[in-house]
């Protein structure tokens, strides 16, 4: 169990030149969620962090939303043939009144809405789904935000420099080990709105990886993440920007492009997504009150 | 519907210079395939050839391997509130005759596997759903390769130049047109064995880039893919190499890096499996007799 990487065989051919060795491979293996005791999810996974992808994708699908909703995890035994486990099944049982929400778990996308199926119905699901709504107090529930901008808890609002931002994808390169072996692995970094680099997770699977950084944060007791930054290696999809939402983070910064729907998602529910975050240029796309654009703001 | 790309405002920041113009963004929209009349699956996915989508689809998972097997393919009407098409949500009917197997679809895990949910099973499940053997021949349904190489239906075995393989990523990109206006699709081509381009497709899921190619080879009445090479954008999962497995696709080339489970897949059904494919380098994870590697191999 646990394999993050494996060996096998390989031909490299490089300008003609013909070697063989070995080569690290990022593992892969099916990881099946249930939720008490009742088949829910299957996902192709790199191994490890189970417990916390288990839980991270509960509160991606508004299940869980703290830690003490959450019973345990454990690992099914006895699943294969001769009883021994394969660690590719885990059963994520909810504290007692937990009331589970009727979901829908095709994909991560619900389809009970009565507007039928189409991305307007895909955004009101999250927002009526969210246990938080994303300010820069994060305050739960809702709470009220003063006329000074700083919210009840006393926390003022968020406002990163462009040049913080900038400096993220290379601590984000620089914390992932496995990719450097195995090129094979997406990455999602938790960030304080500070720039300190909180938590990094590696999977075969995109939406994985912020799972597990959710699920941690689920059972560390830090949710709502409300003053942090999420930073993904890729392309910012819905899927993963609703996993934002749903764990209360403000800000969505990828490396790559978002989609016409994460960016909608976004100035739904208040996310600031930022795309194409490289050197110094990056794109933001909603929520740019965050952003401390300052006087350059005059050149548009 | 339909549309592949939608515009969305952005705020741009370049070495400190803000600007805001509007900005090309890749669509994501829900789409739910329907089996007769039945929900199956969900995947957010770029509209367009949504036919080809969700046939494609289920050649992958096993349910249909020729043109008639399928009766047709419609878009469900009265999706929304207001009786309005969403075009989101399309049904296939299959011909009369046609057994669906039994298939439990979570992300196109098989689980009802009697050896527990492993990879093994994963691979076990693929192996004996396949309808192809994948041979140099693509002789449909395991027919004998012949002594000096040649098959069943006269076909010479495949053996590709390194030179060839080394020229398709460029081609790849330069047939690209989405991407090069938003930057956030996905892409999958086929190649002759010959390195003609037969067909490409981008979308903002990589599956479903794969799903349209082999669904608009269905509908083409092309299947098996036998002498075909189908290269990705992006990594080598045991999803994407499944599909190609499931095509009779007996080439799977990727751009970047393939994972374990993909590997094993291949070596255990003979696909050809090359990662990691740029410039003049490459790696070659399985299947290499159809690479030719000539006299350089003796420098192994």
């Amino acid at each position: 169990m646990g394999r993050v990487t494996e060996r096998r065989k390989v031909i490299r051919i490089r300008d003609g030149a013909v070697s063989t060795r070995p080569d690290t491979l990022v593992a892969e293996e099916p990881l099946e969620i249930r939720l008490n005791g009742k088949p829910l999810a299957i996902t192709m996974r790199t191994p490890g962090d189970d417990f916390a992808l288990a839980a991270g994708f509960l509160v991606s699908e508004g299940v869980l939303g703290a830690a003490d909703e959450l019973q345990n995890i454990v690992y099914c035994a006895g699943a294969t043939v001769d009883g021994s486990n394969t660690y590719n099944i885990v059963d994520v049982k909810t504290a007692p009144g937990v009331v589970i929400p009727d979901i829908t778990l095709e994909r991560n996308v619900y389809t009970t809405s009565s507007c039928g199926l189409c991305g307007k119905a895909s955004l009101d699901a999250v927002r009526t789904t969210a246990r938080w709504t994303i300010d820069d107090g994060d305050a739960p529930y809702g709470d009220a935000t003063h006329e000074d901008g700083t919210h009840a808890d006393g926390a003022p609002p968020i406002r990163l420099e462009p040049e913080l931002l900038a400096s993220l994808p290379d601590r984000l390169r620089a914390a992932q080990r496995v990719f450097d072996r195995t090129g094979g692995l997406h990455a999602a970094a938790l960030f304080s709105v500070d720039g300190e680099l909180l938590d990094i997770r590696e999977d075969v699977g995109r939406h994985n990886a912020v799972d597990k950084l959710v699920g941690r944060a689920l059972q560390n007791g830090t949710l709502p993440l409300s003053r942090t930054l999420l930073l993904v290696s890729g392309r910012a999809s819905f899927e993963l920007a609703q996993k934002a939402v749903m764990a209360g983070i403000p800000v969505l910064a990828a490396v790559s492009a978002p989609s016409s729907l994460a960016v909608d998602l976004a100035a739904e529910t208040g996310l600031t997504l930022v795309g194409f975050l490289r050197g110094a240029s990056m794109n933001v796309y909603a929520g740019e009150h965050r952003i401390a654009l300052r006087a350059a703001a005059a050149q548009s």
